[in-house]
């Protein structure tokens, strides 16, 4: 056989696991980086049609591999620096009462495979999105039943998925301040339920955060632990990852809330290698969804001369909630020829989506707007 | 904006759509081929572990866009050389006696990107797999019912996913040959239900085909006709695409059945970017799964020294049925250092895995053994 053996003559953690870094300006996307494609994957964009994503096309980043649960056995565990410890199993959190919340969660690396330099990492285009229902029991809640003491500052979630990640050996953990962890508004839920079913095992079955608002690493899966604790979680995820920096010693901010993005859902039909899109002349409806995780959206607008105009699209109720993306929709009349349309949208703290790349080393907060190469003939 | 525009000066369908090509020697993954890995995907290895993948982890591959379709008002049609056409619905066809078979499906593309050179398309690792129980109609029962007449030889599938690929325009189509539409073993179903449920919109929502041991190029989505040929079938996907060329002039052997594999669920736990395994020094249960579908799988072997030496697995009972996947499994005593570890399966036909790529120039049936690379420390 092959006599390259890939794992070398390795004999510690830092020799498999290497730390972060950008791509050369002519490298390719690598092996490494296909097989994350390949494992998780983005929302095929016609399927921004549906309000809520069905099973199996809401996105999907899982860190390490997804743990074998169960449902029977499982318990949540909630600690540190509260009066009363508590331990729940799913019967437990099931007779609590329950909320229900539309909310759209993006992977923070979402367009990260279209910055130059290309940092190295799961290689998202614009995909890494999706919709759903979650239904559980909201967070504060729990933190009441336990006692939360008066010098907790940090709400930290521990997941089950186990692995190594830039030299780290480690469990999943994320923490929320408790401030957020215990808002009336956006709720942080414990959720046990995806669109009125049980949470399949790639969202974090039996049980998962949801924090209506904030990028997907904030929304611990196979959650197992809450620990409040009185200083300030320095963990991995939070202090090394998710941070925008500019550099390699930059400390960088952490990463918290989704910025604005429009995505348009392709119109016409598409090649099967380019995806470009082939449409007829004619009046065309063009529509999509757009969501900010730090206010409303509040417009969108939409070229189909790649960017050189703008005309404001209509922006359909807000039907889904706060925290759910919002459909909207522009009549164009396509003309024989290449065209490329966007969409931006903007929210009502009036971000609104970049024109060129807002880059960062770890490839974060990527919203530059989307193009869409169609030709009409 | 960027002024280049992703379609230039596209005036025709050739413009969007090019030939198949073969990647050179030093290019990386492209971004198109990235595009395609976020929207299809593979099965984690780890779901290896479930008899039946669950929703959301069996592979997907979409050829042009998943179709917006209708349950209540579909209905599929059976023509071309058939004594009486058939229009039946949802609930016609709920109304005949169904079956239920567990099949092992997997992608005719899987291990493409493996390959040196490189086909480029759906880039492919070793993941394109999965297997569900497929509830429907048999196919022969519609048949009967239809009444080939006797000069038919093969049967037209039509789904309503429709779009461009090598410059033609087309709603795909696949033909089976009538001895294996109409075959006792394997059964061919029109499919409603996958685990039980309606099927998911990427799995063909309302209606698709199975084809027990072909690869999935067979298994027609979103089917909404079949038409019984007096003359063989020559749409592209059957006399253009999916065929086993050395060259692009080779006509080329047809891609059918699928042949014999074993991937291993890869043992201990992941690093994050290189999915180098890590795992303890001492005895490991190292197991996943095989399959052909040519043949029952009779045996799978496993190797700790990538390739040297093979020892025999055992393999659980074909508990699922001829065309569904088998359990194996062996003990490895783990030792300290680096190890590459891989398995391969052998079918009643004789038939089994290589240990140096089966290069073609789609890349199809590439069953080179899987290598997983494992540090123990």
């Amino acid at each position: 056989m092959d006599s390259r053996s890939p794992v070398g003559e390795a004999r510690s953690l830092a020799d498999v696991s290497a730390p972060g870094r950008v791509a050369g300006p002519e490298e390719g996307i690598s092996h490494e980086e296909l097989a994350l494609a390949a494992r998780n994957h983005g929302l095929p964009l016609e399927a921004l049609r549906y309000d809520v994503t069905p099973p199996g096309l809401h996105y999907v980043l899982v860190h390490y591999d997804i743990p074998l649960t169960d449902a029977d056995t499982w318990t949540l565990t909630v600690g540190g620096r509260v009066r009363t410890p508590l331990t729940l199993d799913l019967a437990a959190l099931r007779s609590l009462p329950s909320v229900t919340h539309r909310v759209t969660m993006e992977c923070a690396g979402n367009g990260r495979a279209r910055l130059t330099p290309r940092p190295v990492s799961q290689p998202w285009l614009v995909e890494a999105v999706g919709t759903a229902d979650w239904t559980g029991v909201p967070l504060r809640t729990l933190l009441a039943e336990a006692g939360v003491e008066p010098d907790a500052v940090d709400t930290v979630f521990t997941g089950a998925d186990h692995g190594v990640e830039r030299g780290v050996e480690q469990d999943y953990q994320r923490a929320l301040p408790l401030a957020d962890a215990t808002a009336e508004a956006p709720e942080v839920l414990v959720a046990y339920a995806m669109n009125g079913a049980p949470l399949p095992p790639q969202h974090g079955h039996p049980l998962r955060l949801v924090a209506p608002g904030w990028y997907g690493m904030a929304h611990v899966k196979w959650l197992r632990d809450i620990t409040l604790t009185a200083t300030p979680f320095t963990g991995f995820q939070q202090t090394v990852a998710y941070r925008y920096r500019q550099s390699a010693d930059d400390p960088g901010a952490p990463v918290t809330r989704i910025a604005p993005r429009a995505l348009m859902i392709p119109p016409g039909f598409p090649d099967f290698m380019s995806r470009t899109r082939v449409v007829r002349p004619g009046p065309l409806r063009l529509e999509g969804r757009a969501w900010s995780g730090r206010a409303p959206v509040t417009g969108v607008e939409v070229s189909t001369d790649d960017g050189d105009s703008w005309a404001g699209a209509e922006l359909s109720p807000p039907d889904g909630g706060v925290w759910s993306w919002r459909h909207w929709h522009v009549t164009w009349t396509a003309t024989p020829g290449p065209h490329t349309l966007t969409a931006r949208a903007t929210d009502a703290e009036g971000a609104s989506q970049p024109l060129a790349q807002p880059w960062n080393r770890g490839g974060f907060g990527n919203n530059l707007v989307q193009r869409v190469p169609v030709v009409c003939l």
